[in-house]
């Protein structure tokens, strides 16, 4: 079972995530490899608002080859690299979210694995049995 | 349960965390969302010491609100952006602890959500029903 | 129980990762602090494949303080600082690692907690109890 929460005590959520996200009962646990901005074929967008169209797209795969959803998600960390539109950005991680609302981290990093890679998903989900 | 070790077979911890902890059993589990040095109003205090007592109270009122307290973190992860004093940044971390050593770790990241921003806090709480 | 998977309806892996683990049933669960390359005499080498090797051993050392083994490994996260001689990484921890495919994350990050440092490794675990 999964109880958000978003205390009195704590400034509102600053965007579409839940200060907290308590899992208690029997659990399937999702961890999630860091998903990137490639499709199938091995491409990557040069568009950074794209690459991130595609990195939710493989978070979400990963969650359906589990039998899981958008939904389940608890936690999902973002990390960027470079120049962002943070409206754009915004826009795109709430349509696909929509009610949804994991916790959230937002972190700009030096670099990520390859020159071309700007933006990586970690997702953690849980779903009850 | 929850079961903290410091293996003899890995250096002493370098401050107040403990190199792993385990756990076990039937638990409730408490997924945080970064919690940065913003209080009730919005505001966000200059200095970085103070941001990071302000994200440490955040931490804190979350844990409360699920009816946990410090004791039950078993993860906590500090990005910090910029120049930090490290001796006045750990006295701080260690008086607010106090006793309970989690799991930690510390990354200077290129930045976080907004310029003003020089800690946010990733924590990851766990008690026994 | 760990189920890893690799969706056919996201890219390959790049590297000897698994796209994500499934954890279900009675578990204990290993939340280990970053671990860098320091030895128990807390000396660190300067070369960072060294460091990286030396951060494996901390790793496998907290593994085994706690019963468990590099393959219960379901999630390891790589940082590291400057540059990099990937081929050399990728090597060195596809040898550590064996078939044993964990999901991963790598980033660069701006600093870790001393200026030394070139890589820290976060690890959880996972084993059936």
């Amino acid at each position: 079972m999964k109880i958000p929460r978003n205390p009195e005590t704590v400034h509102a959520p600053l965007a579409g995530y839940s200060h907290q996200i308590e899992i208690s009962g029997t659990e399937r646990q999702l961890v999630i490899s860091g998903q990137i901005g490639m499709r199938p074929d091995g491409s990557v967008p040069d568009d950074p608002i794209e690459q991130l169209g595609v990195a939710l797209d493989n978070v979400e795969r990963n969650l359906e080859a589990a039998e899981m959803e958008l939904g389940d998600l608890v936690r999902l960390t973002t990390y960027l690299v470079g120049e962002w539109d943070a409206n754009a950005r915004r826009q795109l991680m709430a349509s696909r979210l929509g009610a949804h609302h994991p916790c959230m981290t937002l972190l700009f990093v030096a670099a990520l694995a390859a020159p071309n890679l700007r933006v990586e998903l970690d997702a953690w989900a849980s779903r009850a049995v």
